[in-house]
């Protein structure tokens, strides 16, 4: 039986979700959201996460320059730990390199790390290495949160505003163009995606209810706040932020590019909901309101559009 | 340039080392202890740790099952934690998959790694999975350990005692006996090794100087407490503690037993240096002594034996 056959990575994920057992209270969270949670002091939270970046699944040396692709593992957990409101501190880093690499790669890998260690004051405190097929650079990081700004997907009520910290798309249609060796600006955007770490502590602050950053498309990631908090959505097709820079690549693509928005890949962009009495506040950090939650019988909706709603990226496809 | 030319895995670590910066004062200890060191509260440190199993370079499905290579996962975490005088706690897993994976060998590695977290009580908190060539598991771990009892590399002194947990070379002469498709008891060493976290926990409350797990064979891990700790040693070769199987197994293979224990992989014993006086109390525990530690300027020597000593195993020879 292949990974295919039980419903591929949310499938598999699942299975294992299921066969892990907890030993200790201190879990608040563990596998299924963007970082473990577990308790530390009387008024903070550790955050635990690990994500992983492989060569020709994640990443080409075609495309990136190997620091690029370094920045990118670090960005990819720092992510996760903004999207729970927390800030990142240290982390820990594998590296699989195969055996006729260049220095020079390797050095760019670690430039990389470097950099986005530097711009974030995370720091890199140990990793091991070894021989592979493939670059594989698997980062585990850990975070604190304040108890009171903690954000989870779970949070959302009927009647919250949805809404989307910045544009999105870009990371998706950048991939795209890539692949079909066409140029346009949205490539930057796919190489050196930018999480909103200053951002989602400035939202925390104010008061949201929930909270995911854009992983697996706007599309998938509305469906996990919905699948965790036991509510439904309505989506607004048409306010979902998408770039001018965006649009023209799409169109150079022969493709819309609300696909790539709600389906595309890494945009690191932050899709939260908060109360209707928040907005005000809120608006002033350029965040535009996407849609609202609804009751959970009435299901994940897309209006503006006529499409059905689809899910998002999957590694074993 | 490739990564032999700037001295093989080692090399490559140092070089690592040396472009890395830390950004706060909580960091004790980062790149190139067992784990880091981690300011936590009054009375404790958080040790933070990172090591990974990649397929035909730590395993083979040909020799191991996969439930085993889970276990080994773990294990070999564990024993970094342990060898710190510190108790693992909460982990979590990136798992690189072949896209054509049979699910019962995931299973089977799951129920490995489930299993070590059952028998030392670690919440499995979180994970990421990908596609990938070979298999490949990075496991980080986090730990505690009281301050008093935090063991490292560095504190062994001279006139110290160096002492080894128990039988070493077993894991090292069973991966020979399976590349060279013979039968033997120490196979089951190889694929099953089983890390002291126990018996460290004592060891620490007995108070010892330093200490360290043999993963790269009992003369590397010497050589890393010299080294950190500023002090020779003088290693008593016929002291050194091999089982009969292990002898029987290297005769088969018409080898040294000696070459599997001073060079071989992983054995996950410990090698701990403590003051002549806490000897009666360190015997209790069935453990060897081994060896002595001396001044720096008289080097690391091994007597009994006219060889002179080499490195410990390196993935990218």
């Amino acid at each position: 039986m292949k990974i295919k056959s039980i419903g591929g990575e949310f499938g598999l994920i699942c299975r294992i979700k299921n066969k892990v057992k907890l030993y200790s209270k201190d879990v608040i969270a563990g596998v299924g959201d963007d970082a473990a949670i577990l308790k530390h002091g009387k008024n903070h939270y550790l955050l635990f996460k690990t994500g992983m970046l492989v060569e020709n699944v994640h990443f080409s040396l075609k495309y990136s320059t190997s620091k690029q692709i370094g920045m990118k593992a670090i960005e990819k957990n720092v992510s996760d730990i903004a999207a729970m409101g927390g800030l990142p501190k240290y982390t820990v880093v594998s590296l699989g390199l195969p055996k006729n690499i260049e220095i020079d790669v390797i050095d760019g890998v670690i430039d990389g790390i470097n950099k986005k260690c530097r711009q974030y004051r995370i720091n890199s405190v140990g990793g091991d290495i070894s021989s592979s097929k493939e670059i594989m650079i698997s980062v585990a990081m850990l975070g604190f949160v304040e108890k009171k700004y903690l954000a989870l997907r779970s949070g959302a009520k009927a009647d919250d505003l949805i809404f989307c910290s910045g544009d999105t798309g870009s990371s998706g249609v950048g991939l795209e163009l890539l692949k079909q060796n066409v140029k346009g600006k949205s490539i930057k955007k796919h190489l050196e995606p930018q999480s909103r770490l200053d951002l989602a502590r400035k939202l925390v602050k104010i008061g949201i209810n929930s909270m995911i950053d854009v992983s697996d498309g706007v599309a998938s990631e509305i469906r996990h706040i919905c699948n965790e908090s036991k509510v439904g959505a309505v989506i607004y097709a048409d306010k979902i932020p998408i770039s001018q820079n965006t649009i023209q690549d799409a169109k150079k693509l022969s493709k819309n590019p609300l696909d790539f928005a709600l389906y595309g890949g890494e945009d690191f962009e932050l899709i939260f909901t908060a109360n209707k009495n928040k907005l005000k506040q809120l608006k002033k950090h350029d965040v535009k309101v996407i849609g609202e939650i609804v009751d959970k019988k009435d299901g994940v909706k897309l209006v503006n559009d006529g499409r059905k709603l689809k899910s998002g990226f999957e590694h074993f496809n």
